[in-house]
């Protein structure tokens, strides 16, 4: 086992992985921003090493600076997180000519799943479905206009080094497909460097559902379920929940056979998740492959008494999965929201500033991650997650309810926050019913009157 | 159902029935103390309703006040918690002739169970196995004499009127038994006006292990398991731990089925514990059982998704429970620990005042139930509990491992605590071992070197 693992992340993340090493009694070092070095994660972490200035680009997306800080504490493992370098390919492999090791899946499989092109080419190779479209990168707008032909409108062009919501323009129709197609192209080249993009068929009404999965260097290959993160606003997930309340047995069991085609065929080890689009037939296609721990993860966590970060870690160790898949129990039904600073009557910008004070939600059945807490300063540099709230119950209804009665103990002075949005969404018919798709979001703001004036 | 419960109790339990109530659609009311008018209880209660000064006499054991509070608000269902009005079978009675559902056993049970003469009779009816010791009252020296003979030293002397721990008194040899009578005859008429003390022989290298119940109307009991509650100071519960790492299989069966035949026998309704000493064989002996919800509660609902509070509601309102023994499951293991506002440095003294920082665990497998919050004035008048922190892991060891992470991330300013007691009992061998019994707290202390100044 390790002696000393690096957290180069910042934020609930950090913290997370922290507690788990503690309690599996690895050191840790927390490697943080110039705006980080009052975090929950330095102060809960054995050792903190500074990265450089605020903005990531200067501090937790800096390989080098990640590196000298492994040397200067002779961590021998790092873990990424979710975000800044957790699916860098130079990063991966610059650990492992470091001697470090990199926890999370293979480099290659990095490499693959990053390239959305080849992924689509792997997984179609694999037998899993992908949505109709290109079978390859369309560098011209004939290629595009033939694709297009082929597939009807809507349709998406997405670009090939993209993923997790970033460089995805949707054309619901023949006009605009010239304009989206360069528009999306200029946008990769600038965002990725890479302006390679492709064209999927637009599945309206759909479903986002993914599949944790876990596997060792010894071919076990286990799924932990699935989760429905339908709720989202301009791809960004808000509300994550497991079972599915969509899909049926049938339904689900091809999705898991998908979810283990996949990552059998990728030679796929560690963790990370397979997102489908799930479409009103319950047909899933599949969208991405992350090749590190989401931000939900504590749903599934909940539903199978598994510790994610601990078997990433113990993977990455060399240590085999002791379980197989008729070990993996579920239980009830669990759903986690994301509390973001940010302030849905300013277009969601935002929040930054010190909370003067914060109550977190308790008692039976709730969970909270989070780096917040009062006194906390909420910097202007990354991204707006404050805290994770996980409930868990018997029943979807149950765990509704717990919901709601988590949300209302929920306070936080000083930032604004979305938590009136999602008492909001849970009041809202076709999430209650579990009947709601990928523009619930939008339905509920449209229900939503002119927001009061800030009071918390 | 209800329509509206009034919490007759303060700090977290008020806040635990409260947080069932809301999920359930229940409105509530909160009867608080002058002291506790801005406690989280009152934040999170529909309606408060002031019962009298700080004291609890004048206030949370006022029959009275509360039956008036209940007529003010128009609440039709009364939960006592814990302590106070809990087991006061003229409350009980009071709560029925004024239409009020008390939710809790029948308040015969309540009577049966409180005269510890009586439960002690009932049990060895119902060939639920008690210790050897007096028939009944022992009202005379010469009597005392008589039992002391035939069941040696040491012994125990109990007021038929005492429980959990108050009444009691330990006569380690012949010499000191007749002042021993005396004092506990006279603490007996002084604290609870009811002179009846009993005998019984005294194990020693115990350790009490308790069994909770649930049953309702017609007929159905079960038990959610056992919990460990060992770690005592001063016949004061500190841990509570399940599965307890003592009990074999067999013994844990024949605790279940002595706790059924006590339950049956009684013809027992809602919530309640069997308390039971566990002998270095393994051989458990009734002490008492407890007609309403425990503190350490909490271990229990982790350890099989039950929401005890709910079914105490459910059972009251006349609803059936719609599981048996063979639907309950187990897992993992869950350890509770009571965080009290306290200095074990000055003999353990209450410890009072505002708490200028809270910061609770959280992330995978914590529970924290407190009324504790930043800005929080922990009153003089009432008991030291200020949190339970609860967590749940696959195994022991690692269940230990996350209480000793959780801990670390508790901080609480303002009053002094003992968490730092926790910590080095975790660290002692014999609670490590699972070998540990009701003198651990003991051992504990004699290991601990002088406390530092306060830092915290």
């Amino acid at each position: 086992m390790f002696t000393k693992l690096l957290v180069c992340n910042r934020g609930e993340i950090a913290v997370r992985i922290i507690r788990t090493c503690r309690e599996l009694g690895i050191r840790t070092v927390v490697a943080h921003s110039t705006a980080d070095a009052d975090s929950l994660a330095v102060r809960l972490a054995d050792e903190a090493v500074c990265l450089g200035p605020g903005p990531a680009a200067q501090s937790y997306l800096s390989v080098t600076a990640v590196l000298y800080a492994c040397a200067k504490t002779g961590a021998d493992a790092v873990h990424p997180g979710y975000g800044f370098l957790s699916e860098d390919v130079v990063f991966a492999e610059s650990c492992a000519a470091a001697g470090i090791t990199f926890i999370g899946p293979p480099a290659a499989l990095i490499g693959l799943m990053g390239d959305k092109i080849a992924a689509r080419a792997a997984m179609r190779e694999a037998g899993v479905p992908v949505l109709p479209g290109s079978d390859g990168p369309v560098r011209r707008m004939e290629a595009a206009w033939e694709v297009a032909g082929r597939i009807g409108f809507p349709l998406v062009i997405k670009a090939a080094a993209g993923g997790g919501g970033r460089g995805i323009s949707v054309v619901t129709r023949q006009g605009l497909l010239e304009e989206s197609f360069h528009a999306t192209q200029a946008a990769a080249r600038a965002l990725f460097h890479d302006d390679r993009v492709y064209l999927e068929k637009y599945v309206a009404a759909a479903r986002h559902i993914e599949v944790q999965m876990l596997a060792d260097a010894y071919g076990t290959v286990v799924h932990l379920g699935e989760r429905d993160c339908s709720v989202q606003r301009r791809q960004q997930k808000l509300v994550e929940e497991a079972p599915s309340p969509f899909l049926t047995t049938q339904g689900r069991d091809a999705l898991f056979a998908a979810a283990v085609r996949g990552a059998r065929r990728t030679s796929f080890v560690n963790a990370g998740t397979f997102e489908f689009l799930v479409d009103e037939d319950g047909k899933p296609y599949f969208i991405e492959m992350n090749t590190r721990l989401q931000v939900e993860h504590p749903v599934s966590e909940e539903q199978t008494g598994v510790d994610i970060v601990e078997w990433m870690i113990r993977i990455a160790a060399g240590e085999p999965l002791p379980f197989a898949q008729q070990d993996v129990s579920h239980s009830g039904h669990s759903i986690e929201v994301r509390i973001n600073a940010e302030d849905f009557a300013r277009d969601w910008a935002g929040s930054s500033g010190r909370i003067s004070r914060l109550d977190l939600p308790g008692g039976p059945g709730v969970r909270v991650d989070t780096h917040a807490h009062a006194g906390y300063f909420v910097p202007p540099y990354y991204d707006s997650l404050l805290a994770k709230v996980i409930v868990s119950a018997p029943t979807r209804d149950r765990a509704l309810r717990r919901l709601d009665r988590a949300l209302g103990e929920f306070r936080c002075d000083g930032v604004t926050t979305n938590v009136d949005f999602h008492r909001k969404l849970l009041r809202h018919n076709d999430f209650t019913a579990g009947t709601y798709r990928l523009d619930v979001v939008d339905a509920v703001l449209a229900e939503m009157a002119p927001p009061r004036e800030e009071n918390t």
